[in-house]
């Protein structure tokens, strides 16, 4: 992984900025022969796309998909990929014309202001640049096409805990997930979140979150120890998502409490003649090798630093200020990152399926 | 990263398993003009030997690093980086001769036994082959190469958590790790731990554990957003090491809980004209960048697999069996991989602070 | 390099076919703080369009390239560079919609139609899609930015070999070289090659060339051995143009007949206390480091496939067809190939000066 | 590639030094589940290794090849790889000790003495270090790995030219190849190539030299096209044979001078429903995509720079010397240059054999 690309066979780069003429992505080494309708992207689109609900940002855009290349459109409607670089934009309509004189100079704390400031001696201050979590449409868009290549895996994700405030386990429900406005799969906590949340918006203030990711059907033999482990290369991308401060893959931080005897999942042989493990504390992923479990991982959003309390900071000149950050924010950006771990999880395990393919020439290990 | 290489400008290859005839690591990327003496590679190894105290392994390994490449010895006894890459051997000198037959054909629950099978059709089933925590011996090594790049950047690491007994911060004192078989910093833990772990021991049993890393002299502006951030690439690294189910950046999961009042790192201008962070909840990377603070990570390794206890499972032909694993194991391996988060982090930062000079021009960013 | 992607730290992805809506170029790495002017890459487009004499496709394309990130626009019109990927846009506007149907089926000799259907299973005939040399456009793109990496360095190309009609070295003018449409060097050439390509241009028929790049002010220093050579990657650069069969440094083909004597090029002081050599045999390049001499390579372009005779060839059907090729095709593609020889020079420069400065810390190894 | 890595998928590290304690390569990527005997290494080893006959070096090494991982020793003296990286280590035996003072500080003309210590500030001048052919030992050990992956692919090399005296392709005999010390498939051509060679090795010279590589049995469709292309990677690969200065695939240079008519191999369906070619200009790759037909491609080797013969120069210090070499060298480097093609050739196919599988899930394209 080097700068903007991910992937090693599947490869996405994304390019853009949140306040420039528009965002993208370019797939490369998706297979060929893989047919889709744009709606099959748009639909994954829709669910990250900003002004959904009172709870994300009300910055407005349709995050319509254009496809530019790697396909070939057929009489139907439907597009086939032909092994080439599939080039992905999105176009941003609703940057707000305006003075972005003050933070153009001075670092929001908690944000990566300063720091590419640091770096790179220059910043696009608009909207936040490159670090705005708008990049994440780009990602997105490229998830959708990495499902194309896994057809047999299932990935979902649901948001686990808003502040203190966390999911009850045995309440889930994926038909949930997509009935509220913070995907989360218990029903009683719906309403709670939404209170929660109602105060913590209408103080201007903002909260973390933690997101859950499953992927169902992943065949045994995903991975490629030692340093392209399956569960390695799940947690750099769920890492680099904007705000991410920390990735669990199974029982994660759990496992550290526990007994080797606790922690163990025991196998037996099924009645159809396949293994069977008779718990999953692993998470699916064993030496960095998928072993036919679901594949589980949960990481932690930290709340934006974007908010309308006044926070002590400096300026590029070196001065001291104060700074209040006005603007369309969302106060839980943890809700709008539960597409975005599901698109990096559709990456990476493709990526994975086609290098095992690679590999050992084998279509699955799943008996 | 791919395979068994990690690293863009700064390159780790290791090879190797358990009971081969040796193993090792090439270094690829390291700038020449480096002086060192051997002994400064062999320190770093010793604190991750098996052997050292009741509560690691006791296989007996020496663990010499014979250096065949990429230096030039001088008369002083010292050698020289010549840019060319450095290959590092380890002899593996205590492998017991002994039947495998019954390892060789049964899944360990909790392994990589199954999965390294399901993948390959083939396992070096001899002391856990490639996936044996001995693959770290590799990584220490190369990590006290990493170390010679970044003179300035100081890189500790300890024990802050076993089962269930957390370290009380308050009582940190890094002049405490060495003097433990822990690695814990806080000495009032140290007689919990002893006493719990005398336990687990006896009883055949393990547990897991949690490792903080610190990294203090980290320039500001290492870091390479959107998929080769600092702490995406910490993540991975981390993440990489056996057992190893979680890892988290400063606030990490507890992010999650607070709000962006609580969670966003203040700034003032210092007295001596350079910036100051009020706080390091971000653990010195914003953005994916660093800040300039401590960059702080913490991960969480799950108890070894190879217990006393029979557990229920299957073998290569598909029966059901019962396992208990007899041998040399380590009660925590939590404890053994302190020295290796060190070196990870070593390797990561090394990276991008090569990866930063080539892409900016400058040698630091610290004002 | 893996896929659609070139370069290690200057890394260029493109994307696109010659009749989809439009292709481009995503260039990652690029340093911040470079300005320039939209009509700076403009320039080098100009030199590559087609239609811009009857020696060469009279397809007409503006190839207006769009910059769609990574930089921020100033007033006077400059734009600067941000240190995030830069996005190149061009339409493609004139693709002629005509029927396909013939050339959709079958595979014209010589060309990549049949290998492309072998291997991806399908294949957008229309304008040769993705093999087109159409996608070279993206290269000159980004082969502009790539000048703004390294101003110190003269990066120019010519045409020296039509056919069997050389330039006679000794005329050599680079002047000369944009007063006719062939980039040639040898004022005494250029009617040769009028007469010579008009009767080829006239017959349908198609005719080779070779292309030498030079680029002088490389500072001595760039270069990876063993495997990021930069004759290497200059080799596997140009190589990946469209239609090139062999590329040579320096005394290329010619070292092979001549003894050490005459090929090591001697070195003395200079005045001015720097080191001088005495010939360039080497072409700038000793055991894959640049030398401080001027960087010389040559490429063989073969004639274009798409020809007006008739050939013998086979459809996607497994039927023997005899094929001819209409349409809009360059008569020695050769021509068109010196500024994307050029554009490949630069990104290579570009990629090994940052690469270079990563690994030595210097800026320039000249002295 | 980087660096001391080349491949994707089957990925090379090589490393050590002329005079170093060993020299190895570490393959990574390679499948499990294949079969070798430690033999099938050493034939390759004994074809490259020095002091074969008076035309190349004197140095005596057996070059005796250790592996020391990735593979499970059988009871039957066979190796089975494991999927796991293999470790390749062979020791240098014969570093004569003497004083280097002269050479230590002074630059062979033509040769990468000074590029080396311009780039690194520091030279490991024993037999030149890294930059010795010594290197590609380790390529040759890699290369009979490679081999493994690829049974169905023959692949060969001949010495084609030294200085002027080309073979005559009429009289080309592949079983010739084994029966001379030049690897010369012209029975013709041997005597003469003697007395040449006999002649210049008397004078302390050296001399220029042409090898080409055929590929025979590779299936249609490896080659990952824009910036993968199978010739683009076979060019870099040669290009980074040491005292390699030109690189061309089936017809090279030549088809610069032909017509597209003369060029275009045309195509028919065969008896067995099989597309055949008429012809092999393209030397068996079309738009970067192999066709099926042998690949061909050949390299220039200048003469080595180590020659007798005073020469001028400078030393570390900035004085003008003259320089001559004495000590062990080759007069035609070409000649043990042939099986250092072969390997590089064998290890470019399995990466693009892998590669091709991960990419389109087909074993082989061939019909």
């Amino acid at each position: 992984m080097s700068h903007n690309t991910f992937g090693h066979l599947f490869r996405v780069t994304t390019w853009g900025e949140s306040h420039g003429p528009a965002l993208g992505a370019v797939v490369d080494g998706c297979p060929s022969g893989l047919r889709f309708r744009p709606e099959d992207i748009q639909s994954f689109m829709d669910k990250r796309k900003p002004g959904q609900s009172r709870f994300v940002t009300q910055r407005r855009e349709d995050d319509i998909v254009k496809v530019l290349s790697g396909v070939m459109p057929q009489d139907d409607g439907t597009m086939i990929t032909t092994g080439t670089p599939i080039s992905l934009v999105i176009e941003n309509t609703d940057q707000r014309s305006k003075d972005y004189g003050e933070i153009a100079r001075q670092y929001r704390p908690g944000h990566a202001d300063y720091t590419y400031d640091v770096k790179y001696g220059i910043r696009d201050y608009r909207g936040g640049g490159r670090s705005s979590a708008r990049e994440t449409a780009a990602r997105v868009a490229a998830g959708a096409i990495a499902r194309l290549v896994i057809p047999g895996v299932t990935i979902r994700a649901a948001l686990v805990q808003i502040g203190k405030h966390r999911i009850n386990r045995d309440n889930w429900t994926w038909d949930e997930v997509d009935n509220n406005p913070f995907f989360c799969p218990d029903p009683a906590m719906v309403p709670v979140w939404e209170a929660y949340l109602d105060e913590i918006r209408k103080a201007g203030s903002s909260i973390g979150a933690v997101v859950e990711v499953v992927a169902e059907g992943v065949p045994a033999g995903l991975g490629a120890p030692i340093y392209g482990k399956l569960d390695q290369d799940i947690a750099a991308a769920l890492m680099s998502i904007n705000a991410v401060k920390g990735v669990e893959i199974g029982n994660g931080f759990g496992a550290a409490e526990i007994s080797g005897e606790e922690n163990a999942d025991e196998m037996r042989m099924g009645n159809d003649g396949k293994p069977i493990f008779l718990s999953n504390n692993a998470g699916g992923v064993l030496g960095g090798i998928s072993s036919g479990e679901p594949v589980v991982a949960r990481f932690a959003i930290k709340p934006t630093s974007s908010i309308l309390t006044e926070r002590q900071t400096i300026d590029a000149d070196g001065h001291n200020v104060d700074l209040r950050t006005k603007g369309r924010h969302d106060p839980c950006v943890g809700i709008r990152a539960v597409p975005v771990g599901e698109a990096m999880f559709a990456c990476v395990i493709a990526d994975h399926f086609l290098r095992d393919r690679g590999q050992t020439g084998r279509q699955s290990h799943q008996p």
